[in-house]
């Protein structure tokens, strides 16, 4: 890669970095994707509501929150006609090329932040040089970098003679597990032959590649508020249903959860609440949670025995139930064919100290409900990982990534997109 | 009680009821008092840090959350010079009325609402004649009628051949248990040889007045705070010391501390939180919770148990514990001598349907500071409850005061202390 | 009492004191008792299923314990024929005097012991004089006082100038709150004008008398079996449904029903256990408890607490309930009249230094079904103390009775009777 | 085999099946071993202490619970002089064959039943042919069988051309993980160049052999006793420390423990119990359970949390904690040039109709003592699984095994004995 590109790309990763949105927030980093693709010339561009399915989103915040976000990406200097066309929080964007007879391609990037403060400290990279997070969320994840290797990838392969059709799927909500389904039903797979995800880090320093990643964890995201009455904690005790009893025996039961003598399994009480005052007996709490599982059956699973658990900390104390679904995501394979050419492509790049074949994931991940798409309509995918140095740990206040990662992101996808398309018989 | 005086009593209360404020947050309220008293005209005006005793208080809200509640009651119309002396949430004020020879009777009234929302039924009173809570916190206690009525007795004293002194204090923060303290300790107290102090409802009807109410529940107030460590909980969570663990092990134990054989005891975890994302081990959780007993013996029993459970509820989950004082009060009794001479008075009054002379509070009140420290140098204090019929319970969305029970309050109090004054040797 | 009648009450006191026998097992205590009754002559005498209601009995042992206990008391001297007349763990006794004219007087008396070890300490006076529990069990209640008292008022009485009728009732397993209730309902209490229950110690010495014992708490005696499935607790944890998770869950939550506003609450889960193999997944658990409430109602509430707890707590893990009732025993008073002519007797005995007119017990007895039973009836029951130096708690392993106390006793109820038959107009 | 000598062990392995016998009480099943080892005819004979390192037992039962199994053993038949080696409960033996130069061959079989009821059902084979248990524990896991075949094994063996040295270990207590140790550090083991172990069923059907078992879990099997204060649950509930919720709350943290994202792990409160009657706050209460990891590091990391759960969840209610262990084994890997040879073997056999290669465990054995033992002494191991169709679960009660299964594994481990024999140069 030239070095102008790339300082364009690393100026773009930045700025990104310094707007990071969480889900369903994504306006400033929709529009900024958006111009970008503008720039480099598409032959279609679906934006927000046009790359989602109807009516499959979930964890989308209130309208107050939403209209907070979309103001400050309007004040951050996102353009009026491409937020104008986010409203409700439909963000996200699909990108087309089409060059051709040949394969369908497509690549998937994530582009949205976690909910919590970057780190302040002067070791930190974005600090010292000017381009931490100025939203309170922050790129703890890479998603930045994510993005950026897509708008590479798109222009490189706008610019080769690359024969067939290319896809770029910006995919918002990856961290609530909420953008994956909706944009898997969106229809933009229905003729993809061969899909790419990608994401940086992982463990593996700069200069690995891992064509293809497996092991993803199906997890199920919850969110369940137990509701009672109250009570004077001091008068008549006796007269509530005390919500916050409910939730902690839930807690305390939801990770008892019996191990599964098949594979993995994960519970997590992630985020708690509940009681208004001292004095008052707790009328309302919550538990906002996930349960996982090396299949989906493990993870169903653990779910059913949540799901009875949460039923009956509640009824025990005489409180009612609402349990809702936050998000989720199936776990998935690579699949070898697609692994093998990626593998080969990498064993032979200069930029790609160590070719990793195979590694496992741990986590999750709502790429799985596009891999499964494709794989269900008879294409192949696989889950690449570009190896960055991180300083801190994914989800930490000092994640960052080494920038010269993005080049060597882009050159891998795009020599894998080249191959695919050549090989297709 | 002359229907014009009632009128403007009335008025009063509404506008304090529309502008409810949290403990150490009454800056309207306090303003709005010390007008009434300017205009009634009193010998001694002791306004916020005057009315307190220096470094007692607890439970004092974080600077930007005193800022957030000042300006409110700025825009709200609080005098620009009163809020002044006001800052940093020193509210409250005690009135001094000097009419010489004589002993010196003081009533205490609490002043502050309660952090919860009012009630929006149009068959709630507030909500039909408009008068309903503006702050998003609601004067659920009746906290508005014992400003009023204090206010109705200054200015019936004040008019009136009371020989003697009469402190008149406006207590803040009774809510947290928090307030008491100060104001037992700020040295207005120190020459007082009568205290009263004056409660509406408490589930006697309007027209029914009780002298002396007894068995306050000595209380303590706490903050504990579990601070784990996180980790990705899918990856390794293993890695984690969870955190929402140690605080829901603890909330299970807090309620199971064992009765006591001597007399009741209270424990409430009112309120609970903890987790920062689904995703990840929650690294931090809190419990703010009370303890009670019928004496302050069985309070500490309680309480020695409640710190036991969150030390090892901590350690158990790899968590530390940060505990600290929120709040509390002693337990206290009302004087016979002085229960006696209300009870005749009330017996003799037209207002007054039903005198009664004792019940039992089964609650906490930090009044029972202000009663001991009177108590204990020498001189008497009782606790007045003015009935009052109210559709909700005390600390609920629909509570609300009968206007009538204003004047009944003023009627018992102003005769009461008049006959104080009177059989004084 | 002659020195002569008091060394036979001592010996037959520690006859008993070493062949105690938990409910529905006093074989040898009831055979004894009945032999005394004998030796003394009375006019009826209703042995066993003649002394209880049928159907009413709960706690009853299998037929393999009490066989056990039935051999037992064999070894060690049971008359045969009476024993005959026990077989099913029929246990107690109903002697009658019969005196002409005159009102009806029933004294009702417990006999059973505690299923625990007694003390094997050389400062405990039982093995020191060598009369320590033979039989694994022990009387660490003084219920070997209580019967002993009974004989020596059952004689004094028959040799006295009593005009009416005596009823002696001897009533077995007391300790299980399972006896109470068959007694009351035998009929044997139908025509009784006068009920008096006697216990020794609660904590008052040797030389006071307590006339009339009030607040005995109502109590329920509970026994819960969970019931779920076994797995291989290393191969496929999952295939389990654990029941002991559900009764550790239930025992967290009992202890931790709210406390009442209207008075005492208890809650025991007095025992428990489960499992079968450190490597098998429990299949069965249980908890034997209790609930208690200073009224019937407060017992009621919490025991509907207790039972919402438990059900929720097996469904939660999968598992099914049985749910059963051990025993139990309403609230009762004693009556004024009754406790009045008491206490004027004791107050001018000699033997009696301190002559309590009432006190609370804190505690439950099925004493309460047999004085409701006369109180509905129209007739009076009062439940008498009689102090006695005790080294050791009740129900610990070092009670022990001063056996100056079973003199005392005998006085004391034996005056009231014939005070209460002289009075009768 | 013959069909005679086929008839013969199906004899035994129905005697044993009547008359399991848990750990350390193999009184009668050593003996019985011993008269056919005897019978048989073999060069070395060590019996009882001779079989077994000193000091390294745990799980030992006290002296009446061996007494009474002692007594049992004899009354149904065992030898006088063998039992009378077997005192203290020192069982398990081990027989020796040499037979001139060679390689020393060992087998381990274990030999300790379950304590379980056997089921009663018509349709379970040994109700039906008459061979049920008669001892109230189980032969659950086929134990019965693994001595049997060690007998065939030898008896082949005895009569064959075998050249080397040959030895039968039988090991008692594997069930509680305790015997495997005090076995392995015997000085038996020192000159063992091959040891194989078996195990029948583990899920195979009848046909199937798997020549190397795998992943066995670490184990550590811990006994916690918390001992609190008793008292009156009704009087003073407060004066009591509660061991039963001490007990309670450590079950429900124990299965509560982080899973690790290394592997799988396990925990088990195996079997729990506390409290004296259902009036007295529980003073004692214990838990006897394990945890296991697949790796010796994951199992430390599961017990390292389990002893802080027990310490905290004991400190929590004024209970100390005394903390045991009573088994424990480590994990291991068969050695691939073994399995290499015994799954050439079973290729080639008749009765072997599905020969596997290998197979993971995903339990525990004790077995992993010896096999480490001989691997650290630069010998190989391996465990051998010979299918068996089993009706239940194994640990359940109607678990049994398909006789047939006898004859493949002598088979199996006959001819796999010879041709290591041969094999070695």
């Amino acid at each position: 890669m030239q070095d102008a590109r790339h300082a364009d790309l690393v100026e773009l990763r930045r700025d990104l970095h310094r707007h990071p949105e969480p889900a369903w927030r994504e306006f400033y980093t929709t529009s900024r994707i958006v111009e970008e693709c503008e720039r480099i010339g598409v032959d279609e561009l679906h934006v927000g509501p046009d790359a989602l399915a109807d009516g499959d989103r979930t964890a989308v915040p209130d309208d107050a929150e939403l209209q907070q976000w979309y103001d400050r990406a309007r004040e951050a200097g996102a353009r009026e006609d491409l937020l104008d066309q986010l409203k409700g929080g439909y963000t996200g964007a699909v990108a087309v090329l089409e060059r051709g007879e040949g394969p369908t391609v497509a690549l998937r990037v994530d582009i949205d932040g976690l909910p919590r403060e970057e780190s302040e400290s002067e070791e930190h990279t974005p600090v010292r040089e000017g381009f931490r997070s100025e939203t309170g969320a922050m790129h703890a994840c890479g998603h930045d970098a994510h993005a950026t290797i897509g708008i590479g990838v798109l222009e490189t392969i706008a610019e080769s003679d690359f024969q067939g059709t290319f896809k770029l799927l910006f995919q918002p909500g990856e961290e609530m597990v909420a953008g994956g389904k909706p944009m898997a039903d969106s229809g933009h797979l229905d003729d993809v032959d061969y899909l790419l995800a990608v994401h940086v880090g992982l463990d593996h320093p700069t200069g690995e590649v891992v064509a293809g990643i497996d092991d993803f964890l199906a997890v199920h995201h919850f969110r369940a508020d137990f509701s009672g009455a109250p009570a004077h904690a001091g008068n008549e005790p006796n007269a509530g249903d005390n919500a916050v009893q409910a939730m902690a025996t839930a807690v305390q039961n939801l990770y008892a959860i019996p191990r599964h003598g098949d594979g993995p399994t994960r519970v997590n009480a992630g985020m708690v609440g509940g009681g208004s005052a001292t004095n008052i007996v707790p009328e309302e709490a919550f538990i906002e949670g996930e349960v996982r599982g090396q299949s989906t059956e493990l993870m169903e699973y653990t779910r059913e025995h949540a799901e009875r658990i949460l039923d009956n900390a509640a009824a025990m104390h005489g409180c009612s139930l609402s349990l809702s679904t936050v998000g989720g995501a199936p776990s998935a394979e690579s699949d070898g064919a697609l692994v093998d050419i990626i593998h080969e492509i990498t064993t032979g790049m200069a930029s790609v100290e160590t070719a990793t074949e195979r590694d496992a994931l741990g986590g999750s991940e709502d790429a799985t409900y596009l891999m499964r798409e494709v794989q269900e309509n008879g294409g192949l995918a696989a889950y690449v990982c570009v190896g960055t140095d991180h300083p801190g740990g994914h989800h930490t206040a000092t994640f960052d990534v080494d920038e010269k990662s993005i080049a060597i992101g882009v050159n891998t996808l795009t020599d894998s997109i080249h191959e695919i398309a050549e090989r297709r018989p």
